[in-house]
């Protein structure tokens, strides 16, 4: 990026000294007679046609590519909409309808480039510039026939920002600039209103005053207030053209204080001075911020746009409006605005008067109407979306201010599409492209209902979108309980762990005080598509008193509050919400996401439950089942515990068996949901200290044991055990520890048990003349060996229960997780003995980057906020790192077995840009949570839009 | 590996069925000529010489490379020295002796490809294999005028495993072979020692039912047990020879019952039969224990030797000896050794009779011993290393029956290189060759006094060696107590935390409980070269009751005991120890290995103290000093707790500017004793909470709380603030957490103030004229950002301290660890920054492999064991896992910068292997613990023998 010179606030520097640009006058003569030849050359040009300007035009050191300013009126424009880079969107706009013969008040767009070089230049626009700014506006009074800095029919004009990307509020405009004393008196005249030109030249005093000079506004504020007090008035509005001539006079005073200079009367220097203000304005703290948020680059610059003002507020054949060409909360195709007679745009906005239906246009200016219908019809065809509008009437003619892709709903966006689908405005490619992924979200759960009255008692991160209402409860027990009976539950908790699980279940929504967008409960939460409200610092968990404090508000147990997942806010009360659809036009246009996307799109599902949802949505497969999740129902932790407590094998072996047909029925169920598509089954995952209880509480339970209770040894015993078991097992970095096929290796009748349930109970599906096709997947691999043992245990269990059964010919997948980095960097040798992969990219991520989803939260955000990661890689895939690994691990892996089945599981299988990422290194599939199955669909066929896009570029 | 059968216990396959080899028969009539013509290949070629035999036999399917029999005897040899792959160690041993003129007894070895052919062939040696026997036995006969199951002159044989390498005591052996009825006369009449051969024929019968025939010692045991008792008789050697003949016919009667067949009296079915149970003996439990432990492959087979007995029981003029061409014990030049007349090689050992000392036989047999040295000295010439020999003398006549390079002790190892490359006898690279650099570690620290009686009361994990004895104490701080009062002190903790570094400097030795060998204590200990013992898991540490219970036995705090951490033994009372001596030999090698090597060694040193040891031991420079160490004195943690405890910056730079005066006190101190030696520091790594009390110790503090004391209130408030920061600094997985670059990130001021301090302290040293090299090191990294952000830091910080000192031309390095997978990935781009890469090899392994260090030590323990990984990745680099991303990242960052300097730091840079693949990768230099650096030099040195003898063989 250019260097640029500090700018300091209160005082701007002195833009206005002779021009001295130290770099010409130290030039060589030879450079300087090549500026010369050159500035000769960009007047020349200027006059013919645009095709033939020279691509590269230096002035001094600095070489200009294009000339530095278009302009646009009398139904041509240097410009077109294509030239978004070097005119900025406003500017290619302007250019564009002018183009295509609509009326827009004429002007021109100084170019980025000459932003640029302001920057180069040591914040010095080169004088050649200026020279060609006299002349289009030369070519603006000769179009309108007004002059600019006339005292009869004077030329004003609003200086505008415009870069690349629209930043809707960020930079700085100035309007009605040509204003002094003069002009004054010729607007007064045209518009018959003289306390509007008043309040006007007020309005562009102070602007020009806090926009150029850089003064505060507050200095400003304060002598209007000071007036009012004197007049014992309270609106602005009462202010008579007394008042605020001598508002003005005051203002002058203050910018003479401030700046040791008067105020600039001469329209020149005013127009000077204000373009360089509006490029200064680029790398203000908003705009540099705003550009952070929205990943713009920093180097783009911005055009400065310079248009003849219009008035529509010269009696009633004049007016303004503003509308949309198609109904922007249901997408209905209805014309759809309002505008106001005898009227500048800000009183539209400002509600002192109401303004009109458009549709009463139609009745007042027929004629007027039928023109801006036609004009908006053919700028919608023109760009191929609803478009928002402004337009102004002066005097019974016509200008359009402004045309842009209008914002929308989801609702109406999903609606618009498939409707312009339909109308062939667009195609299926194009709908597709227009939508981003993440926005499906909102269709996809209960959302509130935007008429709902809400009070918002605190906010959390939004860490699992939707709306839910429901008696607050502190314990999943507490929380099953109440939710059998029929109640509606929020479970609140600090945070939450495993044991949860069934509480969560049973639960609306989760509101926990702790824990960031990955927590636990953000994970799971987004897994089960319910509603959650994570790291809701303000609230204060007491489970002990059954109490949720914020603030000085105390919220008891089955008190109702309401979440809202998709914002972080906390209500107090039920708020009414509006149930999901997603039948009709969400159905058909997903359906042609599927027809384009080369990517399969599983999901990741533990449960029956979960399989139905998944299907619903669109799911092609289970990609993966996290088998431990079948082990936290109430009925099953107990056995679960006994296996972990257990002393022998014979023990172990015990438990495991009893919890058999658990398992075999969970799978049963599972295959059949899933009727023939792929289910991809993990081993055993996490470390057993999952399974017990909390320490705290054992100890609790032990000093509450009754002595006198003939059981007691034998209650003492077991307990004592536990705790013993927990220390034990305790890690300081469960993370790395005990896990995965660690467990299964070190224990290898765990592995047997589960594969003898997923074998039998598709044997038993498969007997229904159902089809099943199981794929196990054994987690946390690093060392081939560690691959080959379980796949040892696989086939012999599995080999056993088909032999009893007879069966022959079934087909099993035995792959693995690849989330081990050093399994990466040996994948071509598990290639030799997996069926497939799929990449772990949580768990991938947490050791590749060296950070713990769980602990990560605190820096990441302060990392991401500083600009030193520019994502959270847990929500989106580290391409530069991660990434590269799970390229490395695709190449090795396929350069053993080019057909390798490669797929990824976890929270990135849901994120746009990570699908993107995943079609591009060739996998097969992705899986996430059941909700985020549309958006995968979705991000998969923009994919595969996109590639098909960059082929056909590079193929030109 | 082969396929092999299973083979039960207590009953041996019927080896002794007819040849019906299931494969021969069922070959199709083409394979079975091939075979023929085959078979009669090896005889043709067997009787000519063997240059000439052809490299493929086949029998039936099996090929033989090599003829399946190689001679010795009469001067001459098939095989020699060289041949270990194919013959083994005895067998090549024995080739080479007979070829070199040395009296060896005849005889012949079957090589290991028999052994494996045995192993494809269902346990079967092909018959062509016997027919050679036979004619090596006569080819015996005719040398020794003796045959073979002869009643007259009969000749024995021993029959003796020999794998490639030494196994010793693993493998079977049977003595004695060829006796029965006949034969026992012959040997009776020789020997004229009636009671000797019944005795040798009774031990003949057992070794033969146990070894071949697979009958349990105890059931032979009982037997004489009973004619013992039936004797009213104590001692073996009091039998007389009815009763051995009694013995002798109740064993053929166990044999009969258990195997169903009789003894064999044909003494060529013995020798078969000995001969194929002692292939079998390679997979015998012991073996395969043995082999895993010691590294060696499972699929090497062993050999047969098959070799005349020769009897130094005939008579005065026979005898038989033992002896080393030098002390093993001090490794001084001289012929030490043992013998007896009238003995055979059990009496000996045995220690019923005295042997005599070598030099006695001068004395008594003046010419045989002029032999014996000669052939000895010839012996330790040509084998260049010394000799460990035996030798039996017949009639006087001396035979060799084996020699073998001698085991000595470490010290006398030295020594012994030393001389030699004195003598000439080898040169410096052999010397430095034949040193295992881990024994090195024993001459570093003080050991027991081997002459001291010990009582061994518990074992633990031999964690950091040397030994130590000393009182006992619970807690860092009376350790540090008594220390200062002059007490020898041993720290017994359950676990060793970070608070504890004070206690374990102070103590001579640490004990724990729990841990591993790559525990805090362990790795904390090997650092500060304290014996330390690990995990000694029968140890119960009370350290409330201030006791050490192991067993019933209780220990109090101030009993004394002694550590071994070379072994792991925790012994009772003070054990005598001996010092160190690092100068003279140890001095003179050590620069053998310094004029060779090409890496620096550098050592991991914290403290002044450290450095001053490091220097000692040889150190070329800091390779990493960890800040964080100096901020657990005990006047400084206490600042590092307020640092903690901040709110504001303000307050948090308070702390630090307290701080910083020590910091710079210590880097002064530092380089001032390395004195000009690169010093590489590493800023701030560890996360804060291991700065902060134990959660309990607090909440006990502040039940203890004085609350009529004034300060009460304020004391309360203190200690309720730590509580709360344990709670927030509190993570699931801290090894993935806010530590290393992270902290300097979010709290820049902690980067500055040790930056600050580095820089003071460089100034002041150089003011005194010293050269100072500091290279401040980033930790953690794993984005580019990272260490930009921490790099502006340090130059800001240095430039500002220079500027104030006006020094110029002032040389510091800043540079990273590579400990996180991602580092390796975007090494390129971080060597555009960084001046060095240090890999730190203990976290890159713990997230590169997905273990965590500290909870690891259970799974990998059994995964060791079970194969599943070759070695403890904490000792030794994963070199196909974690060494594929340090050599990527070598090649990625000298991509960019050719001259990148790189090293090691960690665990790593002492263990020998992982310094050899250091030396591969090119990186510049190792940093080890101080007692590990003459292991890391000496590492380093054989590493660029090794590589120069492989280019030296490649360009061959």
């Amino acid at each position: 990026m250019v260097a640029v010179k500090k700018i300091k606030k209160g005082r701007p520097p002195k833009v206005e000294k002779k021009s001295k640009n130290s770099r010409i006058n130290s030039m060589t003569k030879t450079t300087k007679s090549i500026m010369k030849k050159n500035e000769t050359n960009i007047k020349e040009k200027k006059t013919s046609s645009r095709a033939k300007v020279s691509p590269e035009k230096s002035i001094g050191k600095i070489k200009f590519e294009h000339p530095p300013i278009y302009f646009f009126g009398g139904g041509k424009a240097d410009g077109d909409g294509g030239m978004r880079d070097l005119l900025g969107g406003k500017g290619a706009g302007l250019a564009e309808m002018t183009r295509t013969g609509i009326p827009v008040p004429p002007g021109f767009t100084i170019t980025t480039e000459v932003c640029k070089v302001y920057y180069q230049n040591n914040l010095e626009v080169p004088p050649e510039v200026d020279r060609e700014m006299e002349k289009y506006i030369a070519k603006m009074e000769s179009i309108l026939g007004t002059k600019f800095g006339d005292s009869e029919n004077p030329l004003l004009v609003s200086v505008r920002s415009g870069a690349k990307f629209s930043m809707p509020g960020m930079m700085d405009t100035v309007l009605n600039l040509g204003l002094n004393k003069d002009t004054l008196e010729g607007l007064i005249k045209k518009t018959e209103n003289e306390r509007f030109v008043w309040d006007n030249y007020r309005r562009f005093v102070q602007m020009f005053g806090n926009v150029v000079l850089g003064i505060d506004k507050e200095k400003f504020e304060e002598v209007i207030e000071a007036k009012k007090k004197e007049r014992k008035i309270k609106q602005d509005s009462s202010l008579q053209v007394e008042d605020l001539s001598d508002i003005v006079k005051k203002y002058k005073a203050i910018i003479k204080k401030k700046t040791g200079e008067l105020f600039p009367d001469d329209p020149w220097m005013q127009l000077r001075m204000a373009r360089d203000a509006v490029f200064r304005s680029w790398n203000n703290p908003r705009a540099i911020s705003y550009r952070k948020l929205n990943n713009i680059a920093t180097n783009l610059g911005t055009a400065v746009n310079i248009q003849a003002m219009v008035f529509g507020n010269m009696g009633n054949s004049s007016g303004t409006g503003v509308g949309f060409t198609r109904n922007p909360s249901t997408g209905v195709k209805e014309f759809y605005g309002e505008y106001l007679l005898n009227a500048q745009g800000e009183d539209v906005v400002a509600g002192i008067r109401t303004p009109q239906p458009i549709s009463q246009l139609g009745h007042e200016m027929p004629e007027v109407y039928k023109q801006l219908r036609e004009i908006t019809t053919r700028l919608e065809k023109h760009n191929r979306d609803v478009q928002d509008f402004e337009f102004t009437i002066q005097e019974g003619k016509l200008y359009m201010l402004q045309t842009r892709t209008g914002k929308r709903t989801v609702q109406a966006a999903l609606k618009i599409a498939v409707d312009m689908v339909k109308e062939k405005l667009i195609t299926k490619e194009e709908a597709l492209m227009r939508f981003d992924p993440a926005q499906l979200d909102q269709l996809l759960h209960p959302r509130l209902d935007p008429k709902a009255d809400i009070e918002i008692i605190a906010k959390g991160l939004p860490a699992s979108p939707g709306a839910a209402s429901g008696a607050i409860f502190f314990t999943a027990d507490a929380a099953v309980k109440a939710a059998k009976g029929g109640d509606s539950v929020i479970l609140v908790r600090q945070e939450t762990n495993p044991d949860d699980i069934e509480g969560m279940h049973a639960a609306a929504g989760i509101l926990t005080s702790r824990g960031g967008m990955t927590s636990h409960a953000a994970v799971v939460a987004r897994g089960m598509g319910k509603c959650c409200i994570a790291g809701c610092e303000a609230a204060r968990v007491n489970e002990a008193k059954k109490q949720l404090q914020i603030g000085k508000l105390i919220i008891k147990e089955k008190e109702v509050i309401t979440l809202n997942g998709s914002t972080g806010e906390v209500m107090i009360g039920a708020v009414a919400t509006i149930e999901p659809e997603l039948s009709g036009e969400f159905a058909e246009f997903m359906s042609w996401a599927d027809e384009i996307k080369k990517l399969k799109v599983r999901a990741n599902a533990d449960t029956p439950r979960d399989a139905i949802q998944a299907r619903k949505f669109g799911a092609e497969g289970i990609g993966l089942c996290r088998t431990e999740h079948m082990f936290f129902a109430e009925d099953r932790l107990s056995i679960v515990q006994d296996m972990i407590l257990a002393d022998s094998i014979e023990e172990r072996q015990h438990a495991l068996d009893k919890l058999l047909p658990f398992q075999r029925h969970d799978f049963k169920a599972l295959f059949e949901v899933m009727d023939g598509l792929p289910v991809t089954i993990r081993t055993l995952d996490p470390p057993l200290h999952e399974f017990l209880p909390d320490k705290k509480a054992i100890e609790e339970e032990i000093t509450k044991l009754d002595k006198t209770d003939e059981h007691y040894d034998n209650q003492l015993a077991k307990k004592r055990k536990i705790l013993q078991r927990i220390d034990e097992l305790k890690e300081i970095n469960p993370m790395l520890g005990h896990r995965g096929c660690r467990l299964g290796i070190v224990f290898p009748e765990i592995t047997e048990m589960q594969v003898r349930a997923i074998i039998e109970a598709a044997y038993q599906v498969m007997k229904d003349k159902k089809r099943v096709v199981p794929e196990i997947m054994i987690p946390l691999v690093g060392h081939i060996n560690e691959f080959s043992n379980q796949k040892e245990v696989v086939k012999r269990i599995a080999e056993e229960v088909l032999l009893k059964h007879k069966v022959k010919d079934f087909e099993y997948l035995i792959g693995t997780m690849i989330e081990i980095p050093r399994a990466v960097l040996i994948a071509d040798e598990i290639a030799g003995e997996a069926d497939f992969f799929s990449f772990g990219t949580n768990d991938l991520t947490q050791m590749t980057m060296g950070f713990s989803r769980d602990d990560a939260g605190k820096f990441l955000r302060y990392y991401v906020e500083k600009n030193i990661l520019p994502k959270d890689p847990f929500v989106s895939i580290d391409q530069d790192g991660v990434g590269k690994l799970i390229e490395m691990g695709v190449k090795k892996g396929r350069s053993v077995k080019s057909n390798l089945k490669i797929g990824i599981c976890g929270e990135h299988g849901g994120d746009p840009d990570s699908i993107e990422f995943c079609h591009r290194m060739g996998l097969d599939y992705v899986s996430c949570s059941p909700f985020r199955v549309p958006i995968a669909r979705l991000s998969a066929a923009q994919a595969t839009i996109k590639e098909k896009k960059k082929t056909a570029e590079r193929d030109k």
